[in-house]
């Protein structure tokens, strides 16, 4: 499905208007039925819909491991998907831990990682609607996703390396959006060690951060970054 | 209660690393009740609290007038806010119905508007983590309110002007934040015919702003602006 329409519109340059066409970004609803009843309806980019799902299941704790899901079809023209557990309800406690050490990085490799990451987004670059999320190794981009909705994008990386078996404790997140402390918690429920963005963090994830031991880099631009928690994981050069 | 926090960080530019203070938005959690139920738990900006619960309780269409209010109790200390209604369950559904005219603006006006907007919001720009939405009547700003989330400034301003009974059929909005579908309903839901932001829109919303009439305008950045939907409420200059 595409995740872009075309659009007519008028442009007005301060000067006059004149008619053209754009692309918008596309909000498509997809509602999640958890054996047979109503989870939640995303309102999302529809893409890797199943990662999605995965990893909106993994982070609200309705799943632990993937043995607990018998079923998942999702009906991309219906805008529904149906995932089948072996319980009947599950009450599955998050259990967060301090973060490991994990990864070590030097910060002009995470400098470059982010300007990698940054210029990834096509759909960002033709419209202006959408966020990103990326699973890297501290070496490369393994994992990136987009969608309308910064939550939605980290959910389907955290579900595509959720359904591949790779190990969360030993990389980072790199978002487009604000690091809040919903989008710190997904990433520390996964055991992640790190979360950088080119934008702002808030102050409950810094507070989360410094609690779990995560690093949390903030306003990762040109060749300036900002280290708020977690500092121990970032190489600097020597002054 | 202060809207940010002053924190410890590790500046790096390019170089080298200094420590350095810095402010960061607080994330505050406002859990609402209602009749004594649990309604739900806002991620917010601890500011005009009373409105934020005024306009999430009109755009969920949990009333519809200020006399089905008892009493609201805000209790900043604990981050709860009581709602007394005179019912106990309201069912009141939405009933929305294509804007009326309502008002015109030129695009010379609406752009110096958003310029004045744009320049409002001392917390973006020292911490760059809030947006920020206001009510105009095309000739003054006349309630603007910032918040963590773009909803919650929505509903601040859409709260305010609701306890202060005023018109909205003849205002417009200004967003710092993507029109999405949700937040092209909220203005929808009271009548006013234009949402106007330096931002993009998305398709869902487009579609919500044909049916009902609504005037969308995007992008309003220096002297340009897309104008996507009820154009004919925008006067331009002649070519």
């Amino acid at each position: 499905m595409e995740l872009t329409r075309e659009i007519r519109l008028l442009k007005y340059d301060g000067e006059s208007s004149s008619e053209a066409a754009d692309i918008v970004v596309r909000e498509y609803p997809l509602t999640i039925f958890l054996n047979g009843e109503k989870l939640v309806t995303l309102l999302c980019s529809p893409e890797a819909l199943d990662f999605l799902v995965y990893g909106f299941l993994i982070s609200e704790n309705i799943i632990k491991d993937k043995k607990e899901i018998t079923a998942i079809n999702v009906n991309e023209e219906k805008g529904i998907a149906n995932v089948f557990t072996t319980q009947q309800k599950n009450n599955i406690t998050g259990s967060c831990s301090p973060a490991k050490e994990g990864l070590k990085i030097e910060a002009k490799k995470l400098i470059a990682l982010m300007k990698e990451f940054s210029t990834a987004s096509e759909v960002f670059q033709s419209t202006g609607g959408v966020h990103s999320a990326a699973l890297s190794d501290g070496k490369d981009i393994l994992i990136y996703h987009e969608d309308v909705g910064r939550h939605n994008a980290l959910d389907k990386v955290l579900g595509e390396a959720f359904v591949n078996n790779v190990l969360f404790t030993d990389k980072l997140i790199l978002t487009s959006g604000r690091i809040s402390s919903e989008i710190l918690t997904k990433a520390v429920k996964r055991g992640i060690p790190m979360v950088v963005s080119r934008s702002a963090p808030m102050d409950l994830a810094l507070q989360i951060g410094e609690e779990m031991n995560t690093t949390i880099v903030g306003f990762v631009r040109g060749n300036r970054m900002n280290v708020y928690t977690g500092g121990s994981r970032i190489l600097f050069d020597k002054p």
